[in-house]
């Protein structure tokens, strides 16, 4: 941490802040400038009150030096996060792909669904049964129907099931169905939901918010892993920008960035990012080629009548052909799906 | 809503999307243009689907006409919308002024501000209980112990308190303790939150998600109104921009717009927008220049020392002080504080 | 400067940035952190190259204590600059308000706007002679034809006329021409043009680009000023955010901000930035109130039948009804109109 | 283009609007809504002053269905264009390799890297002259002199050159002595240069604006081919965004889009992109998987000492083994560098 104080402040500042550091059995070590003093502070940093030291006048500015997230933080934990789920591994050279709909309709469409994303070698299975949507007056979700038809689809097919947890009143009810809790992108700072996430030790899938920066993203993970729950994945979606003719902007330099920040496994959603099922397949091989763990992609049987975000849904046919570029891929880097 | 099809729709496309638009009691009216057939539908067209048609791979945008909030709509409801808190409304000629700290500290401290801002003619309290911190690390605000003092300070200087909710679990105390509940911006589109305040009567106070538009800000508010719950309060407290000198950058135009579009009143938030104390006064005294119904402001005894936000916070000399400058603007639109 | 070396960096790295350092005349103060080192630099440090610094893998970041600016920064020039056309001061107590069409379309056009907008007070006649269209296809200005008119214009009222200079190629003409050359968002880092506008004395109105920072809009004023040409007046006119439903944001606390950081006086200009005439006057109220040098307005003798910006432009009568408010702010702060 | 009525509008507004269609030559065809009137409009509609009609008080909005840019237009010319520029194509089967430093430096600099990159497989040689720089106290580039080395690598190596043009000035000089003029983000609507570029016959690598659309981008391209220059090559080069651990962020989906909304070739500079050299060779790959028609990279012989942008160069060592990967994700859909 290196603060900054004002070109007014006097010697009795600077006391006052050496003061306070040494209280927070900190050290520090000030360069007189020619017109500001700037004090380099070593020790135990992250246990420094920030806004209680901006709130002096005389401080101007606190440049940090290290990462506010710790748990996630690859500095402290070399290698990569490995995440188990059944048998499967997140985060390792066996690659992660997560197929199924937008949203659980029917018995019928997810039992088919599920069955044919799991021939074309999915190792999940999503389906959203509780649906943030914009609008109170769109269709929400089948709800715990759709978490009975899931946990049915689970059954016959032996794929894990990924869902969408929107209120922590239903954390109990998601802990025991599924297999990896979804946490949308809207509810990346809900901090209560990830708090109580982190009294867990599910798989949680953390979605990058509409407009996060990378270090808020692992500063949500982090709230998580506080709480003892080291298991998360995390996952870029697209991010808002000014361009609107695609839903959202993927990021893929987002993998790399948060490879080299933290440990933790990412998966991109290319669908969301998107919102147009014609991109999908294109994104999804760039995702591979760029170094993701795994894809969540929306597939569906019949996106023409899918009841949300068909436009961005492929077939379960093309899903299928979809596989084998993304394994020619994977092996140029030594891994495979 | 206007539908365009694609080029290369064909008469079975176009007669399939009129029969979809019959059984939703709408009448389309299509126009051949050289290259697209456009069909403008006429009838209650919220009750349509729009994802289900943009489903169709024929049809290639949907063009709105409407905006897709209705009851927080001024086209049904042309008068502003008056919210009554104990024996003050907001929304109408007499403007609305909330003050006090970012976080309750101690009872010394919420009692002397709240003392301080009501002797300067501040009408309402604020104060945050519950914090919502970036950082799991970060002081996350004295909780119950803190609406405990809220309550205190109500008690001795009468002003109704305004505090944040974040989590659904604390609803009925929220309920029976605050006069205004307030969601903040991170929580815009936490939708089970939105939901359950619906059910409620009291007044809310719903932030500007940091990179919401107009129309999600009155999605969100529709949330709310759509369970019967009409007394919904907006407020304006800066978007995330490219600039980083600011905190956020404060939107002014959003007065005009939302009250254009929307009935509701709505209140600006210069301390997060602009997240620097000097200059909190000049946007308060352009935001009542360009119309707002009221200011929530951060106002500290001892901002040097506050727990959270002090750089943020304006001293309760200098609230006294605005307070006159304020009164002037507002009586040249024959309004006063 | 605070140089913050990697995490692996060695002894001899070391010594060899304090080498470079002191080869600048600057020196090195390390702080050896528990995992870092952090160097204090002391001396002339906007000599030194921080891209050639920032290639040496063993530097992890370089962190700014100074702003890059330096004729442009009121830390070496505490006094606001009071730049002079004819007989009007720009920065003063005496705002400034510019008035007049996006567009000279005739002669009629532009004398009947200019008188009429002279009556009602303003100081300055704007018009646009060449534009920045974004189709080809679209009205281009009248261009020399334009100027002419506009000269016309001055000739009949006294009033200084402020027009946009789009290419390097006109520069001489525009000099002779016109008493305030604007430089469009679009061309605020057209560097080159920056350059030959260093070399001229004409006062020159820089307009913010559509998502430049004020960091970036102080560097392009740097670049002219750096040629010789201290006349510069900074112009807000509104930033692109995710908002579509006004043209631009307007963002008024850059008035404080840049009047912090800068000696520059700033006018704001609410047509652009709202892109609806309905929102302009609240809006010009709103930056007097945070405290502009002025105002640049579209107004127009006949809005419905502009050639362009019509939607923006308030009309004559409506310009002259909104001065009297304009002043009785103004008069708030001891300025006036 | 559907001209949306304000719900206020009259019978003779409605008669208004039709003569000024009729006058157009378009044709318009009403839908009588329960609130608005809403006009389709057939014929040539791009001959439509839209501001003209938005003018209009009585008219809402206007919702476009067409797309403002023609010759740029894939509608109008289904297949890929395919640019010759010496023996080579760029926008076929064959991918475009451009590489080589940020600045020209000196002679043996660029002889050193022309060399080493053609070896590798490199099919033209890239170099900054003249570099526009934030900083009017930055290195400006070599200017003249940098052109000449450039003329003397591609004398020595074969290697046709690409550099970018600042200034409308030096358009002569550089239609001599490049094979591509670069134009660059920050001139994306530099509408005159556009213009003059469109007077020569030149293939111009476009680069995408900071901040721009799709659209924005095919609009500017559409400025030169409306002058008879169609040898345009779009380039995207990163948009800003929130994130600032990244320069700016690459959007791979703009390939996608770019390739169905136009039928130019699209090229992928990930060096601008990201800013950190580590990343560019991931995010190559991802550009050739998602199906870029090439790319153009930083490559350096010493990025520890480049002159400018060394952190975001690659070495010729890195260069050369990044080729043997990218062949293999190219091969995957029949394509080859």
């Amino acid at each position: 941490m290196v603060i900054v104080l004002h070109p007014t402040a006097t010697q009795e500042n600077l006391e006052e802040i050496i003061r306070i550091l040494e209280n927070n059995d900190c050290k520090a070590c000030p360069t007189y400038g020619e017109f500001q003093i700037i004090i380099g502070v070593i020790g135990n940093t992250q246990q420094i009150d920030r806004d209680r030291l901006l709130n002096k006048k005389y401080v101007d500015k606190i440049l940090s030096v290290q990462q506010p997230y710790k748990k996630a933080n690859r500095m402290f934990h070399p290698e990569n996060s490995l995440i188990q789920v059944g048998n499967q591994i997140i985060g390792g050279t066996q690659l992660t792909m997560i197929a199924g709909p937008c949203s659980v309709e029917s018995e019928e469409q997810i039992l088919d669904i599920a069955k044919k994303v799991k021939a074309s070698g999915a190792g999940f299975l999503r389906g959203g049964a509780y649906k943030p949507r914009t609008s109170p007056y769109a269709f929400q979700g089948m709800e715990e129907e759709g978490l009975e038809l899931l946990k049915l689809a689970r059954k016959e097919t032996g794929l894990p099931i990924v869902s969408e947890l929107m209120s922590i009143t239903k954390i109990d009810k998601f802990v025991d169905d599924v297999d990896i809790i979804q946490v949308g992108a809207r509810n990346m700072q809900n901090f209560d939901l990830l708090k109580a996430l982190g009294q867990t030790n599910k798989p949680i899938l953390l979605k990058r918010g509409l407009s996060a920066t990378f270090e808020e993203l692992l500063m949500s993970a982090e709230y998580i892993m506080a709480g003892g729950n080291d298991n998360v994945i995390l996952c870029e979606r697209g991010i808002r920008t000014f361009e609107t003719y695609t839903r959202n902007t993927l990021d893929l330099s987002a993998v790399l960035a948060l490879k080299r920040l933290s440990h933790l496994p990412i998966i991109i959603d290319p669908s969301h990012a998107a919102g147009k099922w014609w991109m999908v397949e294109a994104l999804s091989k760039a995702a591979i080629a760029v170094g993701a763990d795994g894809l969540i992609i929306e597939v569906h049987n019949d996106p023409d009548n899918a009841v949300c975000d068909g436009k961005q849904s492929i077939t379960t046919e093309r899903f299928a052909a979809l596989m084998e570029p993304l394994r020619l891929i994977a092996q140029i880097d030594n891994r495979n799906f």
